[in-house]
């Protein structure tokens, strides 16, 4: 069975909004086993929404239209749908009474139009929406001959996505055939996007009953498997015996099989080893100390940071001595050991990071490019640096690097 | 003159992409005066392709297509535009010698499957691609008697985007109709969105001719203006007109009219008085510094800043006394003003600002709720504190709390 999603909305057709329902509700379909084959965004037309739904119900099973479904005259959704379909219309008195009472417990007089949210596409059974004035409808009818499913849905994502759940899901559980599906997420570090396909390609294409997709961002590459069977455990079983053989492929580039980011991933670690950790950020300006403590809980490993902008803050904060500065350069190998160094014994850390580089798009020169990065790991024994060019805009080089730092404690801390 | 805008891809009918080009696309568009009525999303399958595209070229003037393009068996979108339109594909001997050379001059053999990028739909312009192997491609061509536009592009926004802003563009203002359109970006700080709308309502509705539309994010709430007309000087002068009534309405919580980001206006402002800043950050954990240097060239007046996670570290870092923690508590308003004074002092810089509070989701209680922020702001003179109690999550409290910062710092330079 396969499913077409229709987002409805002039707003969704503007160079300022996008619909993001359809992300979940395409993932909860697939749980059952249903593929999206289509996505369309159309306005408030009835002509337009009438199209639309037309083309929709010629190519899909399944078919959720969302949004329109409001009290003004340009939420024309139940009507483009009973067009198309060849039905009728009903005003349910239930609903009406629904309304009157809504209104009346919030102390307002209901405009009559609200009453068009109660018009009920002939034989829909209505959903409720705990949230919102405009119910939703769910149905099965013909169209060309083949049964249809048909649900109509409010657009506002606190609306559309609990009716989804609680009352879509256990409809079509009863509709379609049972299947079951097993997911597992691999997350690998600092590889490229086309190394990580060219080397996973031979392991996962020869799979034709897993589905894998890879996604990249940032210096991090996700493998996301998907398998269906008639158990659960048949699923999770062809799933595993893939991500294993990628697992084995990978290695220690593989930071992450259960969905788990970088940054917790760092966290546990040194939370395991009762150690603390404390950077020093040039380039990156405080983007690494925001990953780390985008983690809730992460005071109990992160001490803190210096963000040494300034020539003269890398000395006052860190303790690197001018002379070195100058004499290397503050994109530097040495300036990067140096912060790590002295973060480290500043905030009395078990590990300091230091980095340094040149994110652009200006202050590059050929011998230090924009994209050069340092990156510095002191521990009190030993100081590690990697230096790394990379590609891209001044977010992208950023946001590179402070992968590239979480990587290297995190290598050194396995 | 309308559009449809096609992405095609199975990886955007997955729980985990979208399509984010067709926004960028919409706004070009949309300053030419064509309106985008239909957005597509549609996988690697021909027919389904095929499907698309029909529907497409009866519903619309100008279609454009993106992704599809590459070399393998799955990009399809040359055959599948060509069979739609009832056109041949040749294959073009100088892309031929153009894919050849440029796989010579990184030292690759080729492939002989990149040669399907060099497929031409038939009266097709061939567009250049200088950042990917896939060229893209411009007809017009007759489909049911009537004229269209199409347009066959590359998916990676870093290939489409410079393609369709040079190449495309100056294509369509050939064909097109001329209208004139002027746009305006207001932004409001520390204003709900709800609230914004309520008091902007009266001013831009009766102005019919002019589409606003309204968004927020953090704190920030933006009013987009779009007006027609024959000239530009009308078009701006019915923008202006709204706009001129929004910032008496809204005042000084105006801080940016030409579409600057809050972190940009700041960094204006202490440009301007020749002023530098440094920050420390407790709840943010970086967060605010990583906005402030966001900004290329922030260097000339962002010093640097402290990341004080840990309290040992707020004594350390910014020499908050360890017992004025332990009189008041981390989150106080007396730390944030030793926060802002500290590090104020601490590198020397014109202004401090110094944040703590409780992101959450832990960490609350009944006196100090999670979302309880205190906001410090040191000048050498005095030092101001502002309290606040963000909703939301970990995320948003933490987004919320720099733009507070930042909107008291730049009241402070106005």
């Amino acid at each position: 069975m396969n499913a077409e999603i229709i987002a409805i909305g002039s707003e969704l057709l503007t160079p300022f909004r996008q619909d993001t329902n359809s992300l979940h509700v395409t993932g909860k379909l697939n749980e059952l086993g249903i593929a999206v084959d289509f996505k369309t965004v159309v306005g408030d037309r009835l002509s337009d929404l009438v199209t639309v739904a037309h083309s929709a119900f010629s190519r899909a099973d399944i078919i959720v239209f969302m949004g329109g479904l409001g009290p003004t005259e340009d939420d024309l959704t139940r009507e483009a749908v009973a067009e198309a379909l060849g039905l009728g219309l009903n005003r349910d008195p239930e609903i009406c009474e629904w309304l009157r009472n809504l209104f009346a417990s919030r102390g307002y007089q209901m405009a009559e139009n609200n009453l068009r949210q109660a018009d009920v596409v002939q034989g829909a059974e209505v959903l409720k929406n705990s949230r919102g004035t405009a119910p939703g409808q769910f149905l099965q009818a013909p169209f060309e001959g083949k049964n249809k499913i048909v649900m109509l849905l409010p657009g506002p994502p606190h609306e559309i996505l609990p009716m989804f759940d609680d009352q879509c899901m256990e409809r079509l559980k009863k509709i379609v055939p049972v299947h079951y599906m097993a997911t597992r997420v691999l997350k690998v570090a600092m590889i490229g996007e086309s190394q990580v396909d060219r080397r996973a390609a031979p392991i996962y294409k020869p799979h034709t009953d897993v589905q894998t997709t890879i996604l990249a961002h940032g210096g991090e590459v996700q493998l996301h498997l998907r398998a269906q069977a008639e158990s659960l455990e048949e699923a999770q079983r062809k799933v595993d015996s893939v991500v294993s053989k990628l697992e084995d492929e990978f290695d220690d580039s593989v930071f992450s099989a259960q969905g788990e980011t970088l940054e917790q991933i760092v966290g546990y670690y040194l939370q395991m080893r009762g150690a603390s950790l404390a950077v020093a950020e040039s380039c990156t300006g405080g983007m690494l100390a925001q990953r780390i403590t985008s983690v809730s809980g992460s005071s109990r490993y992160f001490l803190g940071g210096a963000v040494v902008y300034d020539n003269s803050i890398k000395s006052m904060l860190t303790e690197v001595p001018p002379l070195m500065i100058k004499e290397h350069g503050a994109v530097s190998k040495q300036v990067a050991a140096a912060l790590a160094e002295g973060i480290r014994e500043g905030c009395k850390a078990s590990f300091g990071i230091g980095i340094t580089g040149i994110a652009g798009p200006t202050g590059g020169t050929d011998e230090k490019p924009v994209g050069l990065v340092y990156h510095g790991l002191a521990d009190g024994n030993e100081t590690q640096v990697i230096e790394r060019r990379f590609p891209g805009d001044r977010e992208r080089i950023r946001y590179w690097a402070t992968t590239q730092a979480l990587d290297m404690l995190r290598r050194k801390l396995m």
